[in-house]
């Protein structure tokens, strides 16, 4: 095993969700140090939040200007290599640009950026900088997801016909914005979260599955968004439907309001020669129903599946992997692709798997498309490159 | 148990499929005996069709006006009650009005005619005949569907917020209809199958289903149809966004393409205060998703159910029914409106619980308006009444 | 299609739970017709059973004695063909010899007698008469219970190594037999329901299962049977270890005091290449393991399913058939057979696909080995030929 | 978050499984730092396995003896405080012991030893120690498990009548163990794994999850246990009847031979009133029948489980957890236990909630009577205390 990565995080601190996701995911292979840090939107909050995670206290910073200063100003050997971006989604562009320019690797949670100009902006600063950057939608770190994705590239479904992704939610259910969750306040406030609710929350994850999964281009779409909770200023259920390059159709929803439903993240692809379906709540086995033949649950571990699953697989068939494993796979993808800048090479596609800058600037188009058809009366809105 | 109700059946001969399920599930339950028929297009296999059914000689016949006017001819004490029609579907109207308007009850395949001026004139012929007029949405005699409609009508959902039908197969994936597959020819023939192809074909299901469980009525519309197999003339792949009065949304997928799929039907209905979800491949269950609690898995026969579900169950929880006895749950609530006809008194709404000539009409309205849609540029299409 | 099978039902009256199943199942395929009964064990229930089901009054007789006086005084063209046993278990022995030895083909319910003694002489009877006897273990007449039969016959699990067998139910969690349940009061009275209780009334249904489906012989078991709920004077819970000649090994286990839990049988079978899996309760689906390949879900109606299978289902894939139509197959095959007596020639095997006197006489075998295991200290019972 | 607790771990080198999967368990939340090792069973690949693992040199030892001299040679402050044995079955009893006896922390896979002399002796030697003692039947550490027990606790089954346990694998269905499958070979050597074959090597797992969630103690049981594949000489395939103190009974079967069953450990628990049932393989819920409800799917992270289950969770519903969180749940339990040792205070339930060394001891006299029995011809054996 190699010496584990150093690095910082930004955002993440006390009463934040995601951050603890990352730092387990980063912890579960032993690829990844936390060494400093800038973990809240306060002060106080921030120094509280570190000495809880046990940084040293010249690392843990009141704010990440103060962290990159502070990075910078140390020895390379001890400096911190990769930052974490894990703040409110308002925050990324302008943390992501400096970290970047400033010549570090960055992992930034998505929504990438909040409109297409900062996205493309972002991707050119990356481009310069020569620096891996990753986006951690995660859904797409599962093995069985990237066995669906290599055998859509081998042809085994034939020419794609039909995508139909879905990612349903209840948790939204109420007016919990108004009640002091403040996972429910941060997503439900334009200002911080986006304009875009459930589409940038949980649709921006539908986006990359049908996107990694087929590698095919949406062309146009349809959408119809809103929000169906009284009071809500952000979309909580949407329906869209998708016009790929091509010729193939898709219909993705994504809903925080379907009241009782936890994290239904379901994708079906259906080709000339058959269908995958996948479903997030039982993500160790992946059905693959061939035209010609009975339908095969191909499961997470088997020696069948293709080097890309067996990768992200720790344990044999049978001992289910769940959530952090799959973002942890993430992190593994970016740990292998910082080694390989650090020893100037090119890693593999398969060794520097995870989602980029380019995943991330797809997936803004893709949500600028789709508040713009919600609010546009004609029934196909075109989406940028 | 009473006299079994005399019956002639109009198509449904040799090479059909839909006119034999019909007899099995009028055979079921002993309710009903067949006297009389015209069971195919040409008088050679019309009455070949009979004879292997059993039919008398001179009950079995050419065409269906020779039918119609033999049984006229006859003593109603052995005359046919009851006239099925399960012809394709270009032939339901001018059926279907003859034996109205000649005082037989009738039940008629879906979708119940073509356009929505024939669904009208229809419905009114129905109404001034005082007659029994099924529409066979088989579907929608479920045990759990009427469980699940039944506790929509007595709010457990809350308010309705949203809808999500699909019903996706595979067995069109490939032109079938040019291979000699008679149930795909006609399907695919819009003289015959009329201009709707998978949304008239299974679509319609998908409707019927939703309108049945929700109540809710679609005020407009905006669908995206076409076929993706090569050379069809019918749509075969549809997504329809759905809007409905009161605020609710909805999406409805019906494809005969998803290569390797049987037949999915699925309904998800979300209100307030909770979700419903049932899958007609494993029909004998209901999941039902509170918002405060665990999901109930709610089974077929369970003492716990409503009395409409109740009274479609043959067998004890844990002995799956199928199919058939769904459909054969269409006939026994006909049977009960022919009984209660004869007796001079109307039967309660849990009696005669089968879809009847106002379920064909709007299925109708609802597929002019989505083959509309599917012309139009314009992202709404309002939903005729 | 051929003219209907005339048939006689002894028992099966009000009241009654499995007589209305045979009645359905024979009613389904158009294959039987009923023509005369002695439906209960009173003159008047049986009376006003049959009248309510349209039995002539002729025909409709007090007990079983005078039935088949009356039947053997009618010409052969009217005559019933079949009679149909649906009685508590005592009462099978005498009835089945009676008719067996008159000259009429029998479908009895199971389990067959009560004594090995009874079985062998009741199979020596049948054997002497020539006529067709069925034995109506419903359950192996599903369409993939039959698939899972052929596959063992043509090898696809290679050498068979281990069985696992169970029969759970909840229904009898409570002392119903004293609370006026008379499906439980007969069940749980050993002189109607035979001293065997759970072992009996499903225990039976789980050993034809394996049996049918393995072609396994049982040598030796090792039973722990017993009554679980207090007061109850038969078993109500078993669990019986199995050794099968050539050292495969099994496990079977029946249960109606598993609260909560509706009609669980089933079953799986390991070999030296492969596992196969079916539960009643999801009867459209066999789940195959290859040893060097991923799980297979083979469903009913597939193209690809043997012709066993092919021939027992009605529907195409995806449109569910129940334990009705399971049932309606067991009959079909004894339908066969009978036409097959008429025109006298043998059946073949696929075509009389129906459990016989020989399941029954096996199955008697085993009862009374559990019921003698469940007594003795020694740790294996060998079972009789 | 407290500092990292310091560990170091014998055995588990390279080739090894379990080792890793104790590591990255460790890993996962934080608790834990590895510090030293005797990694395996030779000088030089002990080494190597340290340095690919970053020990430092000085604590990379060549066998266990050695580690233990340095670290007792080592300050207090940086000594290993808890030493992880994860060597084949044979070595846990001299390696726990010596350990123990030096006033270490001790986590030791399971079976714990052979003997029932073994484990007494060691379960002396920790008491009189007071030191903390882990048995890493990591499946007692999933949420929905912690959940069962909780629920039996407090009498939602009622009194418990009823166990079926299993635990089904296929991986040996060949004799991998003559083929160069390292983890097939040891566990296949009684030299090395123990007398037990499968029964020791999963069928402990299956006693652990029983005892745990039932609290049931097994008076006596009868064991069908035997090896299936030719040439092996311990068992792969067993089938054991259960009879519980207090009158429930049960049933236990564990298989290595069931050809493409990956890992599938599943329990069910009946009492008067309702039924619980938890498959491994879908770890994430809990199935609860109710005797007088439908069913209810309790799931990982909901609201409304009890407390125990809830502390065991690390995510919201819907984002699946899986064998490694429920392994890292074990450590969890084990970290508090040593904290509290620390600050010289007994830990309350919940917080210390692992297997000991009760779990232990009892799990070997459950072998040995496993193993007696399978020699015994009497059907009853009596399970030591």
């Amino acid at each position: 095993m190699n010496r584990p990565i150093r690095y910082a995080m930004v955002g993440g601190g006390q009463g934040a969700f995601i951050g603890g996701v990352h730092r387990k995911a980063m912890a579960l292979d032993g690829q990844y140090r936390m060494v400093a840090g800038a973990l809240a939107s306060t002060p106080e909050k921030a120094r509280a939040s570190g000495r809880e995670l046990g940084l040293a206290d010249d690392r843990n910073h009141a704010d990440w200007r103060a962290l990159m200063e502070d990075e910078l100003r140390r020895d390379p050997a001890e400096r911190a290599e990769l930052v974490c971006i894990v703040t409110p989604n308002h925050l990324h562009h302008p943390i992501a640009m400096a970290f970047v320019q400033a010549g570090f690797h960055v992992a930034c949670d998505k929504p990438l950026v909040q409109t297409g100009a900062q996205a493309r902006e972002l991707a050119q600063a990356v481009a310069r900088s020569g620096r891996v950057f990753g986006v951690t939608y995660n859904y797409t770190g599962y093995p069985m997801v990237r066995q669906a994705r290599e055998m859509v590239r081998a042809g085994e479904l034939g020419e794609l016909r039909k995508v139909v992704v879905e990612y349903h939610q209840g948790w939204l259910s109420r007016a919990e914005e108004a009640t002091g969750n403040k996972q429910a306040a941060w997503r439900a406030d334009p200002a911080r979260g986006g304009p875009g609710g459930a589409i940038g929350d949980i649709g921006s994850h539908a986006e990359n599955l049908v996107s990694t999964v087929t590698g095919l281009v949406v062309e146009q779409l349809c959408a119809d968004i809103g929000a169906l909770v009284p009071g809500r200023v952000v979309d909580d259920d949407d329906a869209v439907l998708l016009r790929f390059r091509g010729g193939a159709r898709g219909v993705l929803t994504s809903s925080q309001v379907m009241a009782g439903v936890e994290n239904g993240l379901r994708l079906r692809v259906s080709g000339t020669q058959g269908t995958l379906e996948w479903l997030q709540e039982e993500p160790n086995r992946l059905l693959h129903s061939p035209i010609d033949g009975p339908p095969r649950v191909l499961t997470r571990g088997a020696p069948w599946l293709c080097e890309a699953a067996r990768r992200a697989c720790r344990l044999p068939p049978g001992h289910p992997e769940g959530f952090l494993e799959a973002f942890a796979n993430v992190y593994l993808g970016i740990a292998a692709a910082i080694r390989a800048h650090a020893e100037g090479r090119m890693p593999d596609r398969l060794e520097a798997d995870f989602p980029g800058i380019g995943d991330g600037v797809r997936g803004i188009a893709f949500l600028e498309a789709v508040l713009a058809s919600g609010e546009s009366q004609a029934k196909w809105t075109p989406v940028g490159a």
